[in-house]
């Protein structure tokens, strides 16, 4: 069968009487980084779109060990229990470098992957970060073509992954670590100011007051930051998922926030400068990895840096060169 | 005297001997957006750069109405006086776009920019954002290679405008407005997080309790964020800029700063990575103007943003046929 184009028009008919095996097919090609299937999955994507867009989609990050798996795994379970279809997708930089992937193991979330209501799926490996964030994404898109209604995107705190992760989603939050308020020294710049809601998790047993005095600190900073959406304060709540304390709760927060931002016209608006943002996004990283892979730069680039970081010569004559080198036939 | 070309290597000498008529033209040329000119002063840099490097360079923002002419008044006065000198350039983000400034006025700093050991340049104006940027960055090290060994950047917090500015200074400092905590509440997304002190100025008559209080909201603040700067603690003060009052606190603060990163290596660390970081600003800047100027995308782009916003493309199938009318005679 090798060579033989597949039948798109199947896997789309497929995907939406929401078979999993055709889902996982569309996903293969969006993941690939092969150009032919890549042209797949682009075509695919192109067919569904129309049936996308009717999930809420929602970002989750935190620092390892602040609990975002058993979270995870309480709230996608409670949800698939009250008969939504809920996706895990993850986001793992580290992924574009080793191949390896510190998320998106399913053993980590063992019930909510046996069931039937729930699709996860681990961060796409190898490739460029732009690559890994383009086809997390696109993924996100083909599972609401799939029915799924729910979309929780995981991701950690390394780099710009939250940036990216939140200019996708509708509604972003932070798992967060319980303890003293200092625990906020050291928090990562500007990931307070995205976050719609902060949940301080493991608030069970004799870790619950000192839970709760987090959460109050959060607030407090919360308070004194701009809203990461517009019309809606975000505040920090406190939960058990070990214990399955307080998740309901915060399904709450976010369907209040789904009726209000649907309303007032804040979610629909967000969703449009999403999709015309990542345009330029794409557009960006094209130009970059056109560049960076350029002969002459792989060769050159260092040489140029270097200059300019002994003070040899100025940054803008380092730049021109490379630069000059690059598009001296595209003048 | 029309095309003959200007004597290089005689503004070169005057510059070294601290001409401000020579140091006026060398601007001029920098800030020009003729190819000729902006050649010559590309030429000026190179031969001045190993006299560059030599100054303490202080980022300077603040809202509008925060103080920042009367500060830089005092503060500029108080060090003209201790026998340094001091350049101030304003980077005014507005007067990319209208060509207008709402900074850089000399007459807001009327003192100041009488005093031999002062030399005030307003924003440049038209072009680029990205050129603006590039403007004052080599205006800084021109000024430097003229002796002055104080430069203050001084910026509105309009857009980037901040980031830009951090990545060109060794210390940044925010001006505040007094009053209670809650006006901390709608602060610029991580702008706390780049700044290595927060001067809450007007601190003066029955203004100097409450200042007193903002002080302490910001260093509350600023000790629950990472540093801006390795190894130092941000912290905030008072100062009546108009009474003169703590401006020589301020001033102590920024050498303890200063002796501090020098010898911990922080500082030229900061400077070579600022140097190399621009190096690839301005590839990007390059790249983006070629691509934002190129007629197909000026006539086409808003046609694929619509068609991504609208949901009839996805936003790599826009991003790809633009991508690909500009870049399509590289390939």
């Amino acid at each position: 069968k090798a060579g033989q184009p597949p039948d798109l028009a199947a896997i789309v008919t497929g995907i939406t009487n929401g078979s999993m095996n055709e889902l996982a097919k569309a996903i293969t090609y969006i993941e690939s980084n092969s150009p032919v299937h890549y042209s797949y999955g682009q075509e695919l994507l192109q067919s569904l779109l129309k049936r996308t867009g009717r999930a809420i989609r929602i970002g989750i990050t935190g620092v390892p060990g602040a609990g975002k798996s058993t979270f995870i795994e309480s709230f996608g379970l409670m949800l698939c229990e009250q008969g939504h279809r809920v996706a895990v997708l993850a986001i793992d930089p580290s992924s574009s470098v080793s191949g390896g992937s510190i998320l998106g193991d399913k053993t980590r979330m063992e019930q909510l992957s046996r069931h039937s209501n729930a699709f996860i799926r681990p961060s796409p490996s190898g490739g460029t970060l732009g690559g890994v964030h383009r086809k997390t994404r696109e993924t996100m898109l083909l599972c609401e073509a799939a029915g799924y209604d729910v979309i929780l995107i995981e991701t950690v705190g390394v780099g710009q992954s939250e940036f990216i992760v939140r200019g996708m989603v509708d509604f972003f939050m932070l798992i967060a670590l319980t303890g003293a308020g200092d625990d906020l020294q050291g928090m990562k710049k500007g990931i307070m100011e995205l976050a719609d809601a902060v949940v301080v998790n493991k608030a069970d047993g004799e870790n619950k007051l000192p839970a709760e005095k987090t959460k109050k600190d959060y607030d407090q900073f919360l308070h004194m930051l701009k809203p990461s959406t517009k019309g809606w304060q975000s505040k920090a709540f406190t939960c058990s998922a070990l214990k399955n304390d307080g998740i309901d709760d915060i399904w709450n927060v976010i369907k209040t926030f789904q009726s209000l931002t649907e309303a007032s016209g804040v979610m629909a608006e967000r969703r449009r400068s999403q999709a015309k943002d990542w345009v330029h996004t794409l557009i960006s990283e094209q130009m970059n990895q056109y560049f960076y892979r350029h002969p002459y730069v792989k060769k050159h680039l260092a040489d140029w840096e270097n200059k300019a970081m002994d003070g040899a010569v100025t940054s803008a004559k380092a730049a021109e060169k490379l630069f000059e080198e690059v598009f001296k036939h595209t003048k």
